[in-house]
C-alpha cells in the first residue's frame, strides 16, 4: 500500500477496496459492518429513535487530548447521548485530500474505533470521497448516529422551567483554547488539553439519579453561552448565571484574560448543562460527582421568574451583564 | 441577509441561526426537524432498520439533470432502497467554502427538499460547517438516511445465484459522461443528462411483482463493472454480460467512442441492477416498463455456473472479454 491517499482511492475500484479493507473495516471491525451492502442492516426492539449528523472539520486535525477522529465519535455520540438517548449506531464519511497521509488516516480511524468502543457504539456503515489536492483541507469527517430514546425520559431544549438549577460537569472553554493556542501557536499549548471526550455514560449516570431531568445539552461551538441562549429561547425563560461559580481552569483563566476572551463563549467537546429541579439537583450532582467525567460538577447558575427570555451573569463584583448569544466570526473550525 | 457565506455562518451564534432559519428550515420544514433539538426524535413501528451514508463532493455543483443537493438525497434514498428498505428520514450536513454564494446555496437545498418530497423521505437533522477560503471547493454535502426493511424481502451482495438474470432500468454511463463533458466543456455537453433520480419506487414496483428478488445494487461509482464485480466476489459466481444488450443511448456511445471509454465503467445516478431468478424476470421486467424509471428495461446478462468469480461480457463479434474490477483514477468527484 503507498502511503499517501491518491485519487484511485475515491474512484471505487480497486484501491477503493483496499483502503477499505486495510483502514476501516480493519480498526471498525464488527458483524453489521462486514456485511458491507449499501446500507447497514440493524434489529431494533424500541419505537422512539433519535437520529443526529455532525460534519467534522477541526484544524489542527491532532491536538492535545484528541483528533478529528476522536471528536467526529465523541460529538454525535453526545448528540445522542444529551437527547436521552442510547447511543448505539454511527456511520462514518471521510471527505480525504489528495497527497493526505494513509498514517494519519490510520491514527484517526484508530482514535475512533477506540472512542467508539468505550462509548458502546459500532460503526456500521461508511462513505470515502478523494479530493484533488487543493480542493480540501487534509480530512472532512461526517459521523451520524442513531440511539434508543429511553422510555420515561423527555429531555427538550423547550423544557427548561422556572425554579431549574443548571449543573456543568467541569470547566468550561478547555477544547477551544487548546485549538486555539495550537493553531496559533501561542507557546501556552503545553498546558492546554482538550476535554473532548464521550458523555453517554455521564448522562446514563445521572438519568439513574433522576430521570426527569428537563433539558441536557452539550456545550459545544459557542460554548456554554450559545446553549444558554437556545434554551432560554426555545423555553421561554430567564437564566442567571452566577460568576463566582462557572468552574476556570487556571491556565484557561490566564489565556482566555491574555487574549481577551470570555470563556462562556468558548467551545467544549466534553461538557454538558443540565437543567434540573432544584428538589433534585443535590441527588443529581452527588451522582455526577462520582463519575469520572463528572468529578468537577457545580451549579453554575437557574431559571429564574423574570420575564425577557435572556441569559445574565450576576459578576463578581456585584453587577449584572448581559450573556449574549454570541455573533460574528468565533475561532473558526474548533470541530 | 448578505449574498455569500461568511465564517460567522459556521460559529454556532446569530448568524448560523438566521442561516438555518432562512435556507434549511424555510425548504427543508417539517415537524421533526422543527423540534430543533440535538437529535432528531422520530417514531416506529418496526424491527429491522436499513442506516446508511454518504458524502458528495461533485464537480461541477449544477450539471444538465441535476445539482449535489438533488444527488445527495438521490444517492442516500437510493442506498436504503437497494438494500430492500423504505427510505424514511434523512440527515444533511454542509461543509461550505467561505465566499459561497447564498443565492447558490438555496437552490441546491431547494433541490435537496423536492427531491426529498418527491421520494417521500423528511430531513429531520442537520450541521452546517464553514471552512476559510481555499480549504474546500464550494459545498460538500453528506446525507445519512435510514429506513425500514421490508419484510420477506432479503436483498444482499451475497445472494446472486446460478440461473439468476441480471436486469439494468436503462441506459448505462449518463451521469458520467455528462459530468466529464460539463467539467471539460467538450462541446458535447448539449446533448448528454445525467440520470440523476431517485430509484425508491422503482425497487417498491419491483418487489411488488417479485418480493424475492436475490441482490439490487445501483451503480453509481465504478459503474456497472465495479457493483457487477463486487456481487460475484461476494456472491462467489461468475456473471456473463451479453454486449449486443447493453442499452447505450447514442450520444453517450458516441462520447464515450470518441475518449476511448468503456460505458461499463461509468458512473450512473439512475440506474440499478437487479438479480432475478429467470422464472421471474419477465414479471418483474414488464412491472418495471410501466414505470417511468423503468421503461427501458432490459436483461444485459447472467449468472453462470462456471467456477472463477469473474465478470465477463460476450463481445458483439463473437468473442469474450474480462469485466475487471477498475483499477487506478477513474473521473475524480463524479458523485
Amino acid at each position: 500500500m503507498n502511503d499517501i491517499i491518491t485519487l484511485s482511492h475515491g474512484s471505487g475500484g480497486v484501491q477503493t477496496n483496499q483502503l477499505i479493507n486495510d483502514v476501516f473495516f480493519r480498526y471498525f471491525n464488527n458483524d453489521i459492518l462486514n456485511q458491507m451492502n449499501d446500507a447497514a442492516q440493524v434489529e431494533l426492539d424500541f419505537k422512539k429513535l433519535a437520529f443526529t449528523t455532525d460534519s467534522f472539520v477541526v484544524n489542527p486535525l491532532f491536538f492535545n487530548g484528541g483528533n478529528i477522529g476522536k471528536l467526529a465519535v465523541c460529538g454525535t455520540v453526545n448528540d445522542l447521548a444529551v437527547s436521552g438517548a442510547k447511543p448505539l449506531y454511527l456511520t462514518s464519511a471521510f471527505i480525504i485530500e489528495e497527497g493526505f497521509s494513509i498514517k494519519d488516516l490510520e491514527e484517526i480511524v484508530k482514535s475512533m474505533a477506540a472512542e467508539a468502543s468505550k462509548a458502546g457504539v459500532k460503526i456500521v456503515a461508511g462513505d470515502t470521497k478523494v479530493v484533488e489536492k487543493g480542493s480540501a483541507d487534509g480530512i472532512f469527517i461526517n459521523t451520524s448516529g442513531i440511539g434508543r430514546i429511553y422510555e420515561n425520559v423527555d429531555i427538550n431544549c423547550a423544557n427548561a422551567k422556572v425554579g431549574d438549577v443548571i449543573i456543568i460537569n467541569g470547566s468550561l472553554g478547555d477544547h477551544g483554547m487548546t485549538i486555539m493556542c495550537e493553531r496559533n501557536k501561542l507557546g501556552l499549548e503545553g498546558n492546554l488539553k482538550s476535554d473532548c471526550a464521550c458523555l453517554n455514560s455521564l448522562v446514563d449516570t445521572m438519568l439513574e439519579a433522576y430521570e426527569g431531568i428537563h433539558v441536557i445539552r452539550d456545550a459545544t461551538r459557542g460554548g456554554v453561552a450559545a446553549v444558554l441562549n437556545e434554551i432560554s429561547e426555545f423555553s421561554h425563560v430567564t437564566i442567571a448565571l452566577d460568576e463566582n461559580s462557572l468552574p476556570l481552569k487556571e491556565e484557561i483563566k490566564g489565556a482566555t484574560e491574555m487574549l481577551g476572551l470570555d470563556p462562556l463563549y468558548i467551545a467544549n467537546e466534553g461538557k454538558l448543562c443540565a437543567f434540573v429541579p432544584e428538589a433534585y439537583a443535590d441527588k443529581v450532582l452527588k451522582a455526577m460527582r462520582k463519575h469520572p467525567l463528572g468529578c468537577e460538577a457545580v451549579i453554575i447558575g437557574k431559571v429564574t421568574p423574570e420575564l425577557g427570555q435572556k441569559v445574565y451573569l450576576n459578576t463578581v463584583v456585584g453587577g449584572k451583564r448581559l450573556v449574549d448569544m454570541p455573533s460574528g466570526i468565533q475561532l473558526p473550525r474548533i470541530c
